[in-house]
């Protein structure tokens, strides 16, 4: 299998033509980024601190001014993209030189927003890290309701392998969950592992559980209550730390619930933009719930107000998310 | 750097002349197997049972095979290991064939117990995993103190990107531990990240623990409540289910604590041979302790009775470990 194996699997998930420039252009032109970043990263052996401050005052390694640099590159070179924004540069821009485009702009154009290279704290120790992409119908982000706009999400899985996932849900047709592997030639030798992802309710196989910011715990007596359901009912814990790896964990196993609590002595800190509305995207596309931990509300039915906008994060097997939001919310069903 | 560099330090470090082939030999041949497995893992997009059982039972896997090939193959080319054994196949057999040593044998005799791959259960979500191998002086490991017997060992860490550990400790020199990067080629490229890497005391960095088997926490008061003591003094959680990267994150870090508990409900399950022995020697040798959590006694201080010996494990920074001793053994200081 190769990508035209994944073109005309895509082609054949999505009837209308207006979609033609996202899975032609712009999803391989995601995947094959995926591909760079690992061969980017195979090669730093040294992490090291580039010397500066990101927007969000994370100190930036080498490794995440590669990645965002790869990205940037390959998308100016795709028409379809018109406005792009990341975690490390958060400020919409538009992508195109008017050089580029020379009058020749398509009538699709979408707007991009990722983090390059999530899970800065595990990139010294050699875990697997990722890529978060989302890709928005239009020309910004801003204001736009995530659960109709937000049309496609892209992770790179950086790992042992490099794998990807891609999310495709446009209106009209059935949502799509794709699991990649990710050779040396990025889309032209990308091979589908799994063509439907799911997230199921099953409870005959291990259940995993991923509480980020346990230290929120401590403080915070409903959050520790649902620690010890886990353990008392022996889910398997996995948590390495990393969005991407942890929520893959969950959608490779087929089952998990992670956890990134708001409480009152830790604030609310990933990004809805680059990192949570990518995220939501790809458990909704597996069949799985993403809510924000604060009022219990899904992920994506809230527009984003500003491009810094922060929330926490429960996603995963539905029914497993019901569960937190029952204890958080003391709802009786 | 390079890995004539990395001979070079191992070279000044070891003052006496009896294990040139130790460090000329074997333990290139073994950072050669690291770089071989990272490539076979690599390409290895579909991860999917073997169709058999090793001998402890756990399934195999296609890449558990690739990996166990490749050490076999590899070993069976350096004149200096003479006898083998792994976790997929715990019979100690010799590895030169007649033809191969011709009458030839060196007087430095080596024998090598190791894990070809572990973490077969994060395998297919593509998270990193290692490889495991000790190297013992003399022509068997049976019944030899691994305290003084276990002169080196190697820990492979596929991500994504591909280290190694190198742990030294012979006798009459001070013992060395060493994170590699490691290329494409092997040992050639190899190059050296860290020449002493060390778990140190401070309490002013980030602590860590990786509470292995936490099921086993509800059955048993004395694990539950050392977990709520790391969660109450607002430790990180960091654990990924793999033995190396679980331990590799310590050894970069610079501190941690992995638990893997033995309690009436979960037996002791890691291999001593194959997994616990060449950690500890890795552990000591960064300044760190490894004890069995049965007894507390230090991991490399009883010997091994049958190749199949299983125990738990507590390791990591010596002050975390003097913790965790006390809570279980009831010790007052």
């Amino acid at each position: 299998m190769t990508g035209s194996d994944l073109t005309h699997q895509l082609r054949s998930a999505v009837s209308s033509q207006a979609y033609n420039g996202l899975i032609d252009s712009v999803l391989p032109t995601l995947i094959n980024c995926v591909s760079d970043i690992a061969k980017s990263l195979r090669a730093s052996h040294h992490v090291s601190r580039a010397g500066s401050a990101n927007a969000f005052g994370d100190d930036q390694l080498n490794v995440d001014v590669l990645a965002e640099n790869s990205i940037r590159s390959a998308i100016s070179r795709c028409p379809f993209i018109a406005v792009a924004s990341s975690e490390e540069d958060p400020v919409e821009r538009n992508v195109q030189t008017q050089e580029s485009s020379a009058g020749n702009i398509p009538e699709e154009q979408y707007t991009v927003g990722f983090d390059p290279l999530d899970g800065s704290s595990i990139i010294a120790p050699n875990w697997t890290v990722g890529t978060i992409i989302g890709v928005w119908q239009g020309k910004t982000a801003l204001g736009q309701l995530p659960a109709s706009k937000l049309v496609a999400a892209v992770l790179g899985v950086y790992g042992p392998r490099t794998a990807a996932i891609v999310a495709l849900r446009v209106p009209g047709s059935e949502p799509v969950c794709l699991e990649l592997g990710i050779g040396e030639d990025g889309f032209r030798d990308a091979e589908i592992i799994q063509s439907a992802v799911r997230l199921s309710e099953s409870s005959s196989k291990a259940r995993y559980f991923a509480p980020a910011n346990l230290r929120a715990a401590a403080d915070d007596e409903k959050y520790m209550s649902i620690i010890t359901h886990y353990v008392q009912s022996k889910y398997t814990l996995r948590y390495s730390g990393g969005l991407v790896p942890d929520i893959f964990h969950a959608l490779v196993k087929g089952h998990g619930i992670y956890i990134s609590p708001v409480t009152s002595s830790s604030k609310a800190k990933l990004r809805r933009l680059y990192e949570l509305f990518p995220l939501a995207l790809v458990v909704e596309c597996a069949g799985g719930t993403a809510i924000d931990p604060a009022d219990g509300t899904n992920i994506l039915e809230r527009p984003l107000e500003d491009l810094n906008d922060t929330a926490g994060l429960i996603c995963g097997t539905t029914k497993e998310v019901e569960f937190v939001k029952k204890v958080l919310f003391n709802q009786s069903s």
